[in-house]
């Protein structure tokens, strides 16, 4: 797989050039420094100067006295459909999770849809009712939205928007970011459900009945985390890239090491079962309802008996630490022993994903 | 243009039974209806009963002591660039004058972009660069966001979305929507530049060099008639459907019936004459700066000058009442001098205007 990405990685970063590439869009390096360059460059400094904290996947809000939370996201999955969710779903929770992961209960969306001409009214109607039925679960609102229709071609089907409001009931939930050596790493669950499970959709694979995608709230974990008093360090949902470009993420942000080992890294059989016959690491592959947590030395078991108190991160396992900065900036011990480097995900592995 | 509106609409409107057509995105009488059956029965009584005042363009959300209004839109037109404005430009201000019709600030934005792969980095530079103009000549704060990348054909070059929360000052500036017989329709500028805009971009027509979109924040406006203290019953801004859709909608919602003159209505030389060349009504074709209010019987001349202090506004109208129901739901007048039935926007005329 390492060899494989270094193979595909030079081709597609430098890409053509002046072009945006796939890779961009993936969540990886070519994601990252996309944004830096393009995006960050144009807003982050007026979002400072207007008070914002930062840019992020929600940026925090100060109205009044209340402190909001701000976040959106496009979904372009492909199929519409997979086992464990839908695009409607897969809408509702990975907005509702962005909202989480900077410590704010998700609490109003915004809903915008471009339909293809001639879908199905059929199949909206299914995806709408998804989106409701994830909404009332999560306890959270729909309260405004947006509907284009594309002549056919101009979109695949159905692409959503959900954009939302969270509320941060205090600032001492809001993570700070800020590791340091010997902090502890933990996953709220196991990895790699989601795009093995969309992957296997595509492909009609049906390798595994039971692979499901994890696509869930990750808000009752950090409720948890709150009411526990579990001073979390960093959150952070591993989607695109999977736990690999979460972990690249804080090193890059912290400059330190990200030290884990495999064989603490929770995944179900089916998964490995189906990453083996494809040569896919799970470390790259996406997550809709799983997340990285970071605390402080000495607070993992603690983390990890306030995750396993909700369903949904009952498989919650502490996977490693933070370390002064080695020549690798992530590293994972895999089946020799040793901590190997760890890429960062640098290919176009799979697109349209969530 | 009317009977050529009647005789298109049953095959458009009925079109292949289960598809959604274009016919549902375009603002008319198929959008709402569309809306009404899809979107508003599966979100709108979970909204009421969170407290959120209905379902509309944008809504009001209580957090604390603050009252915030939150909107969503996504923007898809094509092409990306036209006279008087381009889709960064169009996302930023679209999204700011929903928040603007329901009385409140524009203070955040949310920016998702949907690429296709192979965009030119250089396109995509403009209209990032336009967004960030926008956004700061309308004081409003860019402060998080998404990227996908789609592979090529899952969109058309670039798609934005921009989700917008605003500041509801005091809840007296939220227009009541409550129309009665008497109430005095204003139009804030001519009406038609949008739409013309963009399909002259679109078809090359280079017909008229001074014709341009309208694209332009409406909060100055909307904020001189709170500081005037005009009591404005409601606000909308004539996107897609034009003026047309616009007094279509306070039609229905009021049960009474949208008169107006023609004559009154502002108009500039470029609009009319591609008008007429096309045989298209500028009453339907869209704006993208020019709003429609309604003020109680008598508060018309006070509205108008509070309009002309600012720039975006100054050639505002008067174009007629609201009167007891007739016949017909909206009616003009024409040159005949007599009132007509003004039908309501079914065709799907110009796809992808905004």
């Amino acid at each position: 797989m390492n060899e494989g990405l270094d193979w595909q990685c030079p081709r597609l970063v430098d890409g053509p050039p002046g072009q945006v590439t796939l890779l961009h869009g993936e969540g990886g390096r070519g994601s990252r420094e996309f944004l830096r360059r393009w995006i960050h460059s144009k807003f982050s400094a007026a979002a400072t100067a207007d008070g914002v904290d930062g840019w992020s996947d929600a940026a925090r809000l100060d109205s009044g006295v209340a402190s909001l939370a701000f976040t959106t996201d496009s979904f372009v999955v492909s199929p519409l459909f997979f086992p464990g969710g839908d695009i409607g779903r897969l809408a509702v929770v990975g907005t509702a999770n962005d909202l989480a992961m900077v410590g704010a209960r998700p609490r109003w969306l915004s809903l915008s849809l471009l339909i293809e001409e001639g879908l199905p009214i059929a199949i909206l109607e299914r995806v709408l009712e998804s989106v409701r039925v994830t909404a009332a679960e999560l306890s959270l609102t729909v309260v405004t939205g947006d509907t284009k229709v594309l002549p056919r071609g101009g979109v695949d089907q159905l692409y959503v928007n959900t954009s939302g409001i969270g509320q941060l009931l205090s600032l001492e939930h809001a993570p700070s970011g800020d590791l340091s050596p010997g902090d502890e790493l933990l996953v709220s669950g196991p990895i790699g459900q989601h795009g093995m499970a969309v992957m296997s959709a595509r492909e009609s694979l049906g390798l595994s009945s039971d692979l499901q995608s994890d696509c869930g709230s990750l808000w009752p974990v950090v409720a948890a985390l709150q009411a526990a008093q579990i001073p979390y360090k960093s959150l952070r949902d591993a989607t695109r890239g999977g736990l690999a470009a979460v972990l690249h993420e804080w090193a890059e942000a912290s400059g330190l090491t990200m030290a884990i080992g495999e064989r603490e890294i929770p995944v179900t059989a089916s998964v490995r079962g189906m990453a083996e016959l494809l040569g896919i690491d799970p470390l790259f592959v996406a997550n809709e309802g799983t997340m990285v947590i970071a605390v402080p030395t000495g607070w993992s078991e603690r983390c990890l008996a306030a995750c396993r108190t909700v369903p949904i991160s009952r498989a919650a396992a502490c996977i490693g630490r933070v370390t002064e900065r080695q020549q690798a900036a992530v590293t994972v011990v895999r089946s020799l022993g040793r901590p190997l480097p760890l890429d960062e995900p640098t290919t176009a592995m799979l697109p349209r994903i969530c």
